[in-house]
């Protein structure tokens, strides 16, 4: 059974993670808090579990409405959050109870010589998901702002041309059919260095760390900045941010299937009427 | 718990679905069989099930081999039948006991124009799975000595040409770190008209069902020939195709499944060893 919980004021859990507009202060934000969720891991386990089918039906809907050519919705969920955050746990778990045939996953590593030669748009454009597909972004144009501006990859002007762009190719995205939900995974850096050191410490997982990681973790501070101007810059109505305390992997899993089922919810959608007669078709199979 | 019988000669599943190399009678095969399993459907989805864990752990030592350069080995699951035999069951129910991250699905439809400007196997290069993934194709390069055969959509000679290439071609694959697993779906025609009805019936499924497909149910006893000749021409020791009896939905999908998974045994996936020194690493997160 689902354990949406209603919060104070009957809030959904996109109303309790919505960022609002304005200024950001991500340290007013708690890594450890589980809002509209009232119970422990066990229960947050069992609750993912309970989404599965709904997701899974409304997943199909979605991708039977392109597929008959009755609508060309979609929806595209960006993750995007500090090593460890658990951009692959979203993968593994929440992604894991939909149905691999109507998802397009991608995960943008550091750009290549191809993708540098253009614009920082142009490797995404290439990505986004078809009509009737759910697609995930395992970081995103949002990079273009974050490890371009901490390590000044990029001249500041070009990066803040970039907030508009985004902003604009957003926009464009929701014009035509695209749900946006963009998520950002919030640890505390003492949550993250547990589990680099965790990642240290089993032999089925130091494949996962490199010394590199711990230079980026020297820009904490500098990262957390970052994330704030781009979460200000690039919040609008049609677009909006939703932070998701990670600390709790099981709140995360959760909390991010939830914001899916929420947002499919939202869509309204309806098995397709077929274009063709049922009887007669049966007919013709039955002599067939 | 496993249910991988050990067969007459201790047989795995990989040898009882194995096609002999030489002619080729799929009349002759039972599509209702369930080879290699004992008992029935409540046992099946168990089996499948219990298979999940060691599926996820072998992919993700595929994947850590792959990530840290420790070697270039894929696998490419190669799915072929007739219409309903359940391409798309083996999508949600086998390749749902793997991590999307690691998996490279691609569905080949009718050809576009551009792609009918080159040869036959260019969209099939482009799809191919990176080292480390797992890929999947929801029918392939098979259809242009299948459909293309019975519409006759190209010249015989044509046809015939394809052949040889489509050997030359998955040599190459095999002998550049690709295993292939190609599973051809055997369903047989009553079966296929009980699940078109069955379509037809449930509003849930109507969408998936479209007139053509009688249209082609007429062609049966030619695709059954075409599927013949290729699976007798491009069955050679380094490529060889799996029969896989379809008529039970379950027995597909856990055969499919411990297809995958003697196949990813066999090749001996290690978790790689750090190339950096553990507890220099711990002792600078530790003051971090």
């Amino acid at each position: 059974m689902s354990k949406r919980s209603e919060g104070p004021l009957g809030s959904s859990i996109g109303q309790l993670l919505r960022l609002p507009p304005g200024p950001v202060d991500l340290s007013a934000i708690d890594t450890n808090g589980k809002p509209g969720f009232e119970d422990g891991k066990a229960e947050g386990k069992k609750a993912l579990a309970a989404l599965g089918a709904e997701l899974a039906e409304l997943q199909e809907r979605l991708f039977a409405q392109a597929y008959t050519g009755a609508s060309r919705q979609r929806l595209l969920l960006v993750l995007q959050g500090m090593d460890t955050s658990g951009k692959g746990g979203i993968l593994s778990h929440t992604a894991g109870l939909l149905d691999v045939s109507g998802l397009a996953l991608k995960s943008f590593k550091k750009p290549t010589e191809e993708e540098l030669a253009h614009d920082f748009l142009w490797r995404i454009e290439r990505a986004l998901p078809a009509p009737g597909e759910i697609g995930i972004f395992d970081r995103s144009h949002y990079e273009d702002v974050l490890v371009v501006k901490v390590h000044g990859l990029a001249e500041p002007d070009e990066i803040e041309r970039r907030y508009t762009a985004i902003n604009v190719f957003e926009r464009k995205l929701t014009d035509t059919g695209t749900t946006l939900v963009k998520c950002m995974l919030h640890v505390s850096a003492d949550e993250q260095r547990k589990r680099f050191l965790a990642r240290l410490d089993d032999p089925t997982k130091q494949w996962k760390f490199k010394p590199g990681d711990v230079d980026e973790r020297g820009h904490w501070a500098e990262y957390q900045a970052a994330y704030e101007t781009a979460l200000e810059r690039c919040n609008p109505e049609n677009a909006p941010w939703y932070v998701v305390p990670s600390d709790r992997k099981w709140y995360r899993n959760w909390a991010i299937a939830q914001l899916l089922l929420e947002h499919l919810r939202a869509l309204d959608l309806q098995w397709p009427t077929p274009d063709y007669d049922v009887a007669e078709q049966r007919a013709r199979l039955g002599s067939a």
